[in-house]
């Protein structure tokens, strides 16, 4: 950002301009003025990096992480390959268990293995620590929740999920007056219960300058959690939420004051009709800055689809400005995902996200659809397998029903197949 | 619509109240103004009959039918079966193979078995008969058209998709003109072939009078096909899908005039962004007839997961107008869908009609949301796995990792669990 503002072009900057097609001029004003991030730590060598906000392609990121429960190192890194595989633009490594040497090695695991930006939320460590050392998360050492972002920073952790908003008076709000489902999130929650019990200030948000400056050094990202955002329809938009909101609006002008890139997360569990609202909210307040948003979810009755109900709030969310989509996968208020689901999850943020790209961009995200009509007008099963989002699963739908040859009709209407019809009546005309 | 329009209330309208929680006279005025429907032959005994229409909840509809390339009638009926346990309201027949008695005995053994409203296209049969006799669909007789919609009225069949607004111009201009995709719609390609070939105005269009006849004497409801409904999202909202249906504009007065309950089918593949405009302009031209939307589908690149593509612009075409959404398995563009692709097809529009039910309607819709939250909030697995929207699915991933207690938190974040962990430091303080 220091050098977006001192007028010099990056080679990030040109990178990023290349892949969205706009000019490199375009790219260091987004960031100069705070609109656009690079998510890419100075430790890390990445090969293709990617911009997010304003004006640019929506970009999506998929979740993996081992829990006390389910301890696999292969498995979160195969999980994470899946999700790159099938279009995820950033990994985030959620793991929390079983001890932290264990998630350090899932995170350098992933730091070598996966070449796009990674993120992480530095407290899980933090809090690991603490019940490793202490017994009790809410025995979090102050320092060590520093420490630790610092040594994932010295590792090359591209962005971190800091809740820094989250202050001790909208903690103590929320045990005057509870919301249904109080605090869903995983690092809320911990500060929260920190602050309750030591009967302290958040550090992030008292020590917000420490955190610039090490952004300053390691030119992480930082990404403002919403540790207060709602995790169900009937929380969201209240109080707590926008004043949680307002504090990282501040923190926002903090960071831009020094330089530092800076992202905003979003709901959340929100009612459809909400979306709209919620993101041009965020946007005004925080002066467009990207907004991050996880789901929205506008429903809470499908576990086992929430993929689904994500990628409808999402297209809705990136439609009215959100700029980055969390995926969600089947699994999500049931369990830890695998592999197959970590797929699902993809793909649906990645309908949701070009759904907004097309709405949004018009030809700059359309020629993909363009080549799949063409191959549709013509009956090409062999190219129209070829631009499906997951091909493997396209071929194997449409050749169930007995092998076909490549420009037969389907077995949906076999012989009563619109397009041959008409076409063949065309040609009936031209006669 | 006589009657309602005569001031009377009928069983019918009282048990579409009930349902609905709404006032029965509020029922009979929506039908007299035409803004409210309940597709119901005079010839079926339905134990619940169903309203669609402006403020009832939103109803989905599951096709099923067999084609010449998969024939077998007891899958179909399973399919059938299969979407309305799931929670379809409605379901279409669109068999078309691989005799006309074939689709005869389909259709009939699901006005038998299944006890919801059950809609069809006729002029597959029609169509069906023609390449029979004669050897090809452009060979259709004009009154076997119109004998076949009888045929199946006296069967019971309680609506009837007709592709009445599909003239002979707007097929010449098709052929002047080309769009990307042509006609997509089987019976609109139907007619425009037949029109083409016969130098001929559209049946339907010219003898309307004759199928309001019919209506009166059977009590189905009109479903006015759109032939013309764009089938990628470059041909979206051009000039002959809204010449289209400016002409059905024209035959929903007319249906009215003779007091004919009458809904509109709207689009198609369609960019996010268009979708409001489309709801909104039917809305106008059709003075609130019912919205009937196939999809609409945000992007043309995901043949496999076009159940997600569907139910993201349901929810969009539901927020601003549409009262009725077909669902799209993850088998359209590939292939007929499965048992398990026609429960997934179900899921995701009900998913998109809930929550536009929840954004529209509020508590009305989201008591089965709360009934779920307070069970996330008692991590009561029992009671979140009975509210799911399919709680066997639930069930299996839930349990996957391990049988737990009822009440222990989930292999997503283990002792990590937020909801825990608040709970905890709140009960501590109480202390």
């Amino acid at each position: 950002m220091k050098l977006a503002r001192a007028g010099k072009i990056t080679k990030e900057m040109e990178k990023v301009a290349e892949k969205e097609s706009l000019d490199s001029e375009f790219i260091r004003k987004g960031i100069a003025k705070g609109r656009i991030i690079i998510p890419k730590s100075n430790k890390r060598n990445l090969e293709s990096p990617i911009g997010i906000g304003k004006g640019l392609l929506i970009k999506i990121n998929a979740n993996i992480g081992s829990s006390k429960k389910v301890f696999n190192v292969e498995d979160e890194i195969e999980k994470a390959e899946t999700a790159v595989k099938f279009g995820a633009d950033t990994i985030m490594d959620l793991s929390t268990g079983i001890t932290e040497a264990d998630v350090r090695e899932i995170r350098n695991k992933i730091l070598n293995k996966i070449n796009v930006p990674i993120g992480t939320v530095p407290i899980y460590q933090s809090g690991l620590r603490a019940l490793e050392k202490k017994g009790a998360i809410i025995h979090m050492d102050e320092d060590d929740l520093f420490k630790v972002v610092e040594e994932q920073a010295k590792e090359g952790v591209d962005f971190f999920t800091i809740h820094a908003g989250l202050t001790k008076e909208i903690a103590d709000f929320l045990v005057e007056h509870p919301r249904i489902m109080g605090i869903v999130s995983r690092g809320g929650t911990f500060l929260a219960a920190w602050m309750l019990h030591n009967k302290k200030e958040n550090p992030f948000f008292d020590n917000f300058d420490y955190l610039i400056e090490m952004a300053k050094e390691y030119d992480f990202t930082l990404s403002l959690g919403d540790g207060c955002r709602p995790g169900c329809i009937f929380d969201s938009t209240d109080y707590i939420q926008i004043k949680e909101l307002m504090e990282i609006s501040n923190l926002v002008k903090k960071a831009w004051k020094s330089d530092i890139q800076v992202m905003v997360e979003g709901p959340g569990h929100v009612p459809a009709n909400q979306i709209e609202q919620n993101m041009k909210i965020q946007k005004s307040l925080c002066d467009n800055a990207p907004f991050y948003v996880l789901g929205p979810l506008v429903t809470d009755i499908a576990p086992g689809y929430d993929e689904i109900v994500s990628a409808i709030g999402g297209t809705i969310a990136g439609l009215s400005g959100a700029d980055y989509l969390c995926y969600v996968t089947p699994s999500e208020h049931l369990g830890l995902p695998n592999k197959e689901e970590v797929k699902r999850g993809v793909i649906a943020s990645r309908i949701a996200a070009h759904a907004v790209n097309i709405a949004k961009y018009g030809e700059r995200a359309s020629k993909w659809d363009y080549k799949m009509d063409l191959a549709r007008k013509k009956l090409d099963w062999k190219k129209m397998i070829e631009c499906a989002i997951d091909p493997e699963l396209a071929e194997k739908i449409h050749f169930r029903d007995g092998k076909s040859d490549n420009t037969q009709e389907c077995s949906m209407c076999g012989d009563f197949c619109a397009i041959k019809l008409l076409d063949d009546c065309m040609k009936d005309r031209m006669k």
